[in-house]
């Protein structure tokens, strides 16, 4: 198809397709001529991709282009791959702590996860999140030990394990697996989130109301 | 206690804390000279309060203000502040759809919230969200039926009625009450969202190394 069909057909606007072309998110075309390029299914796909991660993973361009990047490099594992979708999505932590405080936060957090038994690497920025987390709800004083977290890392697990894994497609190609992989953590962690807001809001209408 | 002390408590530096009084987020101090003022524990919860907004939350400076207006209306009852406490953290959704695609992803968003029987505003911008992400899957080919979503909302009921609702002090003041349930519905999203990824990874470590 040619580029006004591809714009059509994915809903991108075709500046925006020349823009992710030229950054490399969205490979070249086939030259049919000096002034115009054949498009796929394949470009259909990754600009579907793209949109995904924009508009519901709320991630910035830059993080999708190093997504994509690893996606492309077939010598990543799967699970690297996940890893540098991972570390994209994690916001940066700035604890705002004495040093003494924030590392007695960090090993409540790595404490929680050791107890949890679950294989994290030392340098994943969730753990530091964790470990702002655990600190701020510390100072307010609101639970924040590792009793109080296992409801949300049950719960977490369990989704992962029970509903995830299982949609990933291991045995049709790579690239169909590592999109539906990175598509999962992203977008399935914007509908828990959904879903926690919108039990809130159900909830405190029930309980709350008059009060 | 001097705004240095202040200081001192709460970490929050004084061009800081004299930048929140000036917009009215912290409550003026009591005025003991012409250039002096004392304050008290209710300005170190309060700066807390915006601390933990602000860096596990997340929230610009704007919906904080918002959050802290609504806190200390006791005209309000917990269930508005709740709300507007939520509408503050809700991003905001541009559906990138035609009209007749963006009416059927609503339809099937307000169609799951009402399977499950749950009390929503009509106008809460998580529905909106919700049929963003409703949408998305479905056009990357992912399930988003009521079904598919299920398991997500589950978790989330569960979590709040079983241990996030028990934690909100409802014997003592309103102010106690109201700050618990805000501060809950923020951070604790940040925590199920942190633990995902931790579940995630853990996971991905022992299925997909190697694939």
């Amino acid at each position: 198809m040619r580029i006004s069909e591809l714009s059509a057909a994915s809903g991108v606007p075709i500046p925006t397709i020349k823009y992710y072309l030229r950054e490399g998110m969205l490979p070249a075309g086939e030259q049919v001529s000096a002034t115009r390029a054949r498009y796929g299914e394949e470009h259909v796909r990754r600009l579907r991709l793209i949109r995904a991660l924009l508009e519901v993973g709320r991630m910035p361009i830059a993080s999708i282009g190093k997504v994509l990047t690893a996606i492309d490099d077939t010598s990543l594992s799967l699970h690297h791959v996940l890893g540098v979708a991972q570390y994209a999505i994690a916001p940066a932590v700035e604890p705002h702590a004495s040093d003494e405080e924030w590392a007695r936060a960090r090993a409540e957090a790595d404490a929680v996860i050791d107890a949890l038994g679950w294989e994290v690497e030392p340098g994943a920025p969730a753990r530091a999140e964790l470990a702002q987390a655990v600190l701020t709800l510390g100072r307010l004083g609101m639970p924040a030990d590792g009793e109080a977290l296992r409801p949300y890392a049950d719960a977490a697990m369990r989704l992962v394990t029970e509903h995830e894994i299982g949609t990933i497609p291991l045995g049709g190609s790579r690239e169909a697996a590592v999109e539906a992989m990175v598509l999962g953590t992203v977008l399935h962690s914007r509908v828990l989130d959904i879903m926690r807001r919108l039990a809130h809001e159900s909830v405190s209408a029930r309980v709350f109301d008059g009060l």
